[in-house]
């Protein structure tokens, strides 16, 4: 096959970037370890010359390999901005992300094979419970996996990608504290869910750190979702020593906390204060707007996808879990303690 | 090249599934005018017969093809909802999905080659502005495209889908005044967007037929954004005539008056009804949840993905723009209007 031109564009690409030959294939390669302004510059003399791919990287087709983002249920705002996020580090390495929505439990070994031929060089599965059988199929298959926000705790045999979930509840605990709250109630996820004990744990380090106890009634378990944000919030609110302040474990949660304090003609902040987790784009829009730890969803999309490319490469990853940093956000749902009437 | 054995296999194939081999191969091919049972039987029994793919359908590689889908800005709420409808019809279809964010502006030729060579079937772009020099690019390349909710008043040169608009705007402030409201105000999307002009005329249609006056002030065109809805809910609050209710031409804008109305310490809907357009899932989760005008984008996702493939399939499609119907949903944010004190 006369690739001998092409080769000689690679040359002279090459040289009008000041880069060489290596690193303009591995733009072509959609390589990760090439950084944006010299990718960007290296596609532009490319389409300057004209040039064509001259074979695939991977031996079954010319097309550029995928990344998926695989969900285990509906989107929503969570997952737009892990979207988002996959997509921008996605663009700046040249790879395009494809997301599919499938329960945890389909990792069969079909699936997994038509991923392999459909051109995937990883997945990233996000907040996914996988079976050790799972992973198994995919190890076999050498389908490079990221799990974001994993359920399970973290395995040394799974790559994943999480945010400091002790701090953020510690955080977000302390903060209703200092702010002269004592009667503080806890809403949050599965008690099996690593994510959510870390919240849980974080709350209970920040109560005891004060002094404050945590009364009987004021921790709720419930799946991080809206519902039960409304069903916990009342439970708690129709305690006899109800909360002055509600640290809820997801945003969605909060806001369920939020309407089920409105139902009760209680106004947030003044009659009671609620922390969410996670800072989406609604907590920005909800009235008032809430008070919350963010997790940096979008840059965990980011490194996720960093990581799998990594992977896909055959390259040594430093660790085999990393946690982004959370940061409290202070919005309108908080508000000092009232005096006790 | 030996293709017998292969086309045995399917006739085999096809003879379990009680299908003829023309439908297996269209399933092979990833075509839409396939029954999804019939897709998964055949799907299942080509696995069991460890198929492998003979050649590609598309000259270029063996990897099946991608739909990708275009934003032209970050994600929010809306998008997260056309994502999930067009993934689960391209998972029905049998089509991968690839989303992606980049600025209408920047269908160059070169980006176009990119997404032919990259094996993509079609595109969507959603709420993009296309000059007729990106479509004649598009078109030159025989890429077909998809426009969802565009920004422009349909054209037959472009296939497009969107909701009905009008009767929206009608229906959204017919159920205010049917609530005894009179002084009812419309924050609305840019007046050059045929959308915002849509629900605009809706508005004002259902206004004319109550004998209702719009008293100056009372339209008022932001971005669909939050902002807009904090800052013109603001304006219209603050006249001298101030409105009882509020249609807001998005449900960003419409949080952004609950949190105008909120800030000058009206009670909603007690003091100030406001209905909403789009229905996202954030609809659902703010206190009072959002009485708001149902567009229907994850059916709008998914229709938008099926016209896709019917025009790569080379088939005609009915018609060059669809409306799908959009629904009044009745939530806690509107209420009678209190008699004038």
């Amino acid at each position: 096959m006369p690739t001998s031109p092409r080769r000689a564009t690679l040359a002279v690409v090459a040289a009008s970037a000041g880069v060489s030959v290596a690193t303009v294939s591995k733009v072509l390669n959609g390589r990760s370890d090439v950084a944006p302004a010299t990718r960007s510059l290296v596609q532009s003399l490319l389409r300057q010359h004209q040039y064509v791919a001259p074979s695939p990287r991977h031996a079954a087709g010319a097309r550029p390999a995928t990344i998926e983002v695989q969900f285990d249920a509906d989107l929503n705002a969570y997952s737009t901005e892990i979207i988002q996020g996959a997509v921008e580090a996605g663009a700046e390495a040249g790879v395009a992300v494809v997301v599919s929505i499938r329960p945890g439990a389909e990792h069969t070994s079909a699936r997994v094979l038509d991923l392999v031929s459909a051109g995937r060089r990883a997945l990233i599965a996000v907040t996914s419970e996988l079976t050790s059988g799972q992973l198994g199929v995919l190890s076999r298959a050498r389908l490079p996996l990221v799990v974001i926000d994993p359920l399970n705790l973290p395995r040394t045999s799974v790559t994943s990608v999480g945010s400091t979930n002790f701090a953020g509840g510690f955080t977000a605990t302390q903060h209703l504290l200092r702010l002269g709250h004592r009667r503080v109630a806890y809403i949050g996820g599965p008690a099996t869910a690593a994510c959510s004990q870390a919240r849980l744990h974080g709350y209970r380090a920040a109560m005891e750190a004060e002094g404050a106890p945590v009364l009987p009634g004021y921790v709720q378990s419930g799946h991080f979702l809206y519902q039960d944000g409304l069903e916990f919030g009342a439970v708690v609110l129709d305690l006899p020593q109800a909360p002055t302040a509600v640290f809820a474990g997801s945003d969605e949660t909060a806001f369920g906390v939020m309407e089920a304090a409105r139902s009760r003609g209680l106004r947030v902040p003044e009659d009671l204060s609620i922390v969410g987790f996670d800072d989406t784009q609604i907590a920005t829009m909800v009235s008032p707007p809430l008070t919350t730890v963010r997790q940096p969803l979008r840059e965990m999309g980011r490194a996720a996808l960093r990581t799998a490319l990594r992977l896909a490469d055959g390259e040594k990853i430093d660790s085999h879990h990393v946690e982004l940093a959370t940061e409290l956000v202070v919005r309108g749902s908080t508000a000092p303690v009232l005096p006790a009437g």
